[in-house]
């Protein structure tokens, strides 16, 4: 194969280009898990000088012209697939930075900043308030943009959305959440019923923080983090960064009176990390060696924290160790009574909290209140009682605070509007991802035998090493043999609750 | 004053130059401290792009011809004094990179990290003839580089000194070493008899590193090391980095079997800490943001290490709190003991072991054979011989393996060639700094008090808060009314080790 001459002299762009995001990455990392508190200020401008010259790296005369001569079909053919991917990405970075004016975008970058200060003040205070004339703010801009970017006749929350997702617009996830309201409530009533069966008062006495991770970092590498180009450490909210392939990390929180809490949040990261390790070589440091998508990503930390952690097989060649660790606190709770206390599902009012069975209604609620701003159905100042109402009708419960109610996410304040609906793909995209491992490979059996290589090298062969060279619905297609799904996730919810609660 | 439209021009450039070096500062620190041991051969080419961007940024037409502008006495009148600092240093960093071609630029980088995996593989199997190869290219790349520097008739190693201490050359360094050998060496033969007098066995029984770590950092916050500024981490070998003034961090080694190792490397690591924590923020993130030179910065470490930490003033107040840390091996040590124990000396083989009488003695050593080799009088292949000579002439040692000697130090692979004066000149400004201290404050009485605030306002306000916008010598002048004078260190050397071993 001839290499592409036109997609030889964007080489150059696309490593300092990555180069520049690699070095903002790192940054968010240390800001998030080292740095120290007075270090912000000053920090801040450098990363914003890194930011502005990614900017002027990708859009620029130069750039434009070769992804514009990249875009014809004479040259499309002389691309591999991987610089058709690239191409495909670049046009949409393009495509949104050129279409807003760079003196609004700097204007929103900052007004971002000081929106997430004070959403923070607001919820310590519990004050709306103080919050609500940022939001309208960044609202403001947000909608500006997305019409800025809109093509004919495109809803701007359309716009919102497929920046996670390319493959899920508002019809898709209209259609998905009223399947899942349809029967995911009726459910969770049945299930919540029960609850008071589960004794999980265990969960709640005091786990020594140091043995916690020790164990954490045994389970990470139980399921496959390797720590040979990984990191594990510490921050307020668990998250997962990459450099590279090569180096993947993830942080976890460590609460002395919660057992589940730092035990969940270390599979659902190193389900995020195994994604990003498991990328070829050959993507790396390119623009597409990275995860697909938002919601396959989640799909990838759902799938290891939902489908095989909470499972009764996961645990069972393991528990011992667990209960090895904490004699004390577990030697009377039986792996069944383990098992049904981290499956325990009852309506509650944060979503970070929230159990499986319930979690995708905390979504429905953002998702419909975010398509009732962008279509100008919404008063912000009502937002609250808005919220409020929702949390009332599909979980019957009422926040009694604005600080678990409406204030309880970050995301808006960041003007993140549309993310929220990734994560509820990503669980139905695991589950149906399920549905098709368990034909091809005896699943439960392997985990009982605490053989989790033939799974994760699956996940790699069909999911991961592709990076982000296909969209979800490609990668569903190919793995599935067929599109999204939301029946899976349905009927992987009904059969698992079903059973755990004898309905 | 009238702001310089010229230096106007240079300030883009200038602030995109930091924020790329800024990077640089944080893989350093990552790769250090955290990052896994797979991602390096990926996260070097990012790094790599980072460098070639940062002499793009400073190394072309434009900036070249504003910096040529800022030269003139006519402009020179319009600058600030932290301006015209800024047009000096970017002066040496264009004459510096201009006069090197980059493709040998680039060919020596590739080198030295081939080189200094050479060095370490070496030092591991105890293998001169494997490093010899490398240390050879290496030398003539720093050959070929300080003669395109040279200014006419200049010697090449002086080029290569006055990149780490622009106010001493070859001449200023044989005088002040003439004065250490002539005056140390007999003193120290003198000290080693009595050496078998302290007792220092209790040093190297077990001390629980958690407790270690606990104790370093209460020391480093007793002597000023601010936390909303920095951070404590652990690396292979202790070191200072700073990102900026609001974000400097140190490193700490930690040994079970030897008690003072991490405690002097906090004290000296915070000695550097407060230099760059206590620069005036009208200079941050500007190239004079941070300490004047290599020399000043270890005057400052070393002052802290050993003028203070290893006075029994300076323990008085806290040794108590030590023995609390570990009553079980320190209970029956007295205060007067530990003294004689953290300042016993005899000479000894490994540069960084040294106690602080004999370490100037490593450094001539080194000094020497730099000198013989970039005035071509020494055979590469020889080196190990030359070495054990003078180990034996100045400390009456012989290393018995090449690990120990000519390998020790990693400097050398990396090309760093006229750095280790530095350290000897630390000392000596530490001790001439000190004379002036004690003149203008109760120095003594104030550490007895445990109240160090006073030293450390007093460095801050003469010597820190300027950055690097005085050399040595105009920061040594103004402190003390006079430039270098090697006298007040050996007088206090002799002094103290007069004193503490009653010669």
């Amino acid at each position: 194969m001839v290499m592409s001459k036109t997609f030889e002299k964007l080489q150059p762009y696309l490593d300092k280009a990555m180069a520049l995001q690699t070095a903002r990455n790192l940054f968010e990392w240390d800001g998030q898990t080292l740095a120290p508190i007075e270090a912000a200020d000053y920090t801040s401008k450098v990363v914003g000088i890194l930011a502005d010259e990614f900017m002027k790296c990708l859009i620029n005369d130069d750039v434009v012209k070769l992804v514009k001569k990249l875009n014809e079909e004479k040259e499309q053919e002389e691309l591999t697939s991987k610089e058709k991917a690239i191409v495909k990405q670049l046009n949409k970075t393009i495509e949104e930075l050129e279409s807003i004016p760079p003196q609004e975008y700097r204007e929103f970058n900052e007004l971002t900043a000081l929106s997430n200060r004070a959403w923070a003040k607001a919820k310590k205070e519990n004050d709306y308030g103080h919050f609500a004339p940022y939001l309208k703010k960044v609202i403001e801009y947000k909608k500006k943009f997305a019409k800025y970017r809109a093509k004919k006749g495109e809803a701007p929350y359309e716009v919102l959305l497929k920046d996670f997702e390319e493959c899920f617009g508002i019809k898709d996830l209209d259609i998905f959440f009223d399947k899942i309201k349809k029967e995911i409530i009726p459910l969770l009533k049945q299930v919540a019923k029960k609850a008071d069966t589960v004794d999980k008062s265990y969960n709640y006495l005091t786990y020594d923080i140091d043995k916690q991770k020790e164990f954490c970092r045994y389970l990470g590498g139980y399921i496959g983090f390797d720590f040979n180009k990984g990191v594990m450490a510490e921050s307020p909210h668990p998250f997962t960064l990459n450099l590279h392939n090569h180096d993947v990390r993830i942080t976890n929180k460590f609460i002395e009176n919660n057992l589940e809490s730092a035990i969940f949040s270390v599979i659902h990261e190193t389900g995020h990390a195994l994604y990003e390790m498991n990328i070829d070589d050959s993507l790396t440091l390119t623009p597409v060696g990275t995860g697909a998508s938002m919601g396959m990503h989640e799909s990838q930390s759902r799938f290891y924290e939902n489908i095989i952690g909470r499972s009764e097989a996961f645990w069972a060649p393991i528990y011992q160790k667990l209960v090895d660790t904490y004699p004390e606190n577990l030697k009377n709770i039986s792996l069944r009574q383990f098992i049904r206390g981290i499956n325990k599902a009852e309506p509650s009012l944060i979503r970070t909290e929230a159990d499986e069975l319930s979690y995708p209604l905390h979504i429905i609620i953002r998702y419909e209140i975010e398509k009732m701003i962008f279509n100008d159905e919404a008063d912000i100042d009502k937002l609250p009682e808005i919220w409020n109402k929702k949390y009332e009708e599909y979980l019957g419960l009422t926040p009694t605070c604005y600080s678990d109610g409406i204030l309880q996410d970050t995301h808006w304040s960041y003007g993140e509007f549309g993310y929220f609906p990734s994560y509820a793909i990503g669980s139905a995209v695991a589950a149906q991802l399920y549905a098709k491992i368990k034909e091809v490979m005896p699943f439960e059996k392997y985990l009982r035998e605490g053989n989790l290589t033939p799974i994760r090298e699956f996940l790699r062969d069909n999911i991961h090493k592709y990076g982000a060279t296909k969209n979800t619905n490609q990668i569903l297609m190919d793995v599935t043999g067929e599109e999204f799904n939301a029946d899976y996730y349905v009927n992987y919810l009904k059969e698992k609750y079903e059973t755990l609660y004898e309905l």
